[in-house]
């Protein structure tokens, strides 16, 4: 069944990683794939655009059936392979809704990063202002102190949406991973720290690690100050 | 059942109106619901805070459960509800990946439509470019020309991913009615003209369409030039 399936990914991108772990979790490995840079623009080559109009990564192929929203393609994966793996969308009702819940919450975390992160790679430099860069940088770290608060209300070593590993996690650990390399505080946010170590090393988690980030750990210190 | 269901709901905010389609869509009508008003900060008041940290309507509980994200909320229902009213994610695989193709890149329109038509309300007059403004109406015309090129190689009389109306349509619609209703051009764009018309008098759509817009039909012209 994976032998059908083709991944175009970037390596750590959070929307990509996602993927690769739900496709880990669901025993799906032996899939191919292909890596390419965003650097190179290679996600806006020919052979991109012709599966995905939008030129992103990641793109996924299974047979002839397109996915390239990440969410998208992980809820297909899930839905698929059901008795496959991990069960990453639990039955009942308590369970299930809170892991909605936070797998959607994940993409305003997701837009708040990328306010700060991408700020000056998106704005031209005549409509950059410190002032609105300001403002982001405190958003995210209101979003962030959110999601540590809901750590905080859980048991110790709980996932994203309690005592079972799920989509939420799926979701939010690139999130929060991507957070850490690039300079979030491990002493302002403890709850989130233990939630990524929890994590880190978990078999679908390691076997999808984004490789450049195995070659240099430390990212740049976008996030230190938050 | 429905009956133990709570909405907050804002009129005319797409998001809010999604849930409503979905609850109408899964005969779960009966369900107890109070309108809150944005002009009013209703959204950031006690009530609301209780359930939803984040201040924004939706705010949905069925018991005790609660969902605050309204893709969270319709996805919950449909798994819920899953054998009663409309199917709304069906089995089969390719029919159900453009479902999710189709909803996930919904959040894309969503976004685009958010930086031109709340440009004033979120970015303060000292930080506000013209070519700023241009460029996210230049973005949404390109993302409206997509979904109408989607249109365009469906068969005519389709809903947004085929046949079948699904939570795709649950997602899109809204989205589509708003910018009609701020001055979207008919004559540009005639496919997603079409689709308006083959949902707008809908029982699930008319049952929740937004009383303010029932009052004043034509919103501001905001989208008149895209």
């Amino acid at each position: 069944m994976a032998k059908d399936m083709f991944l175009y990914w970037g390596s750590g991108s959070p929307p990509c990683w996602r993927v690769m772990i739900a496709l880990e979790e669901k025993h799906l490995q032996g899939y191919q794939h292909e890596m390419l840079s965003f650097e190179k623009q290679e996600h806006k080559s020919k052979e991109v655009l012709e599966i995905n109009p939008r030129g992103q990564l990641p793109s996924f192929k299974h047979g002839n059936i397109i996915l390239n929203e990440s969410y998208g393609a992980c809820m297909f994966l899930e839905n698929q392979f059901k008795s496959q793996g991990t069960v990453l969308i639990p039955e009942g009702a308590g369970e299930q809704a809170l892991v909605y819940q936070r797998m959607f919450e994940n993409l305003t975390l997701q837009q708040k990063m990328a306010d700060v992160i991408y700020y000056t790679w998106r704005i031209p430099e005549a409509e950059r202002h410190e002032s609105a860069l300001k403002r982001h940088k405190e958003a995210l770290a209101t979003e962030f102190q959110l999601w540590e608060e809901y750590f905080q209300k859980m048991d110790a070593g709980s996932y994203v949406s309690g005592k079972n590993f799920t989509m939420a996690d799926v979701m939010v650990f690139p999130q929060i991973a991507f957070a850490f390399r690039i300079g979030l505080s491990q002493e302002k946010y403890p709850k989130l720290t233990d939630y990524y170590n929890l994590l880190k090393d978990r078999p679908s988690v390691q076997a999808s690690w984004p490789p450049h980030w195995k070659e240099n750990p430390q990212g740049m210190d976008t996030l230190k100050e938050l």
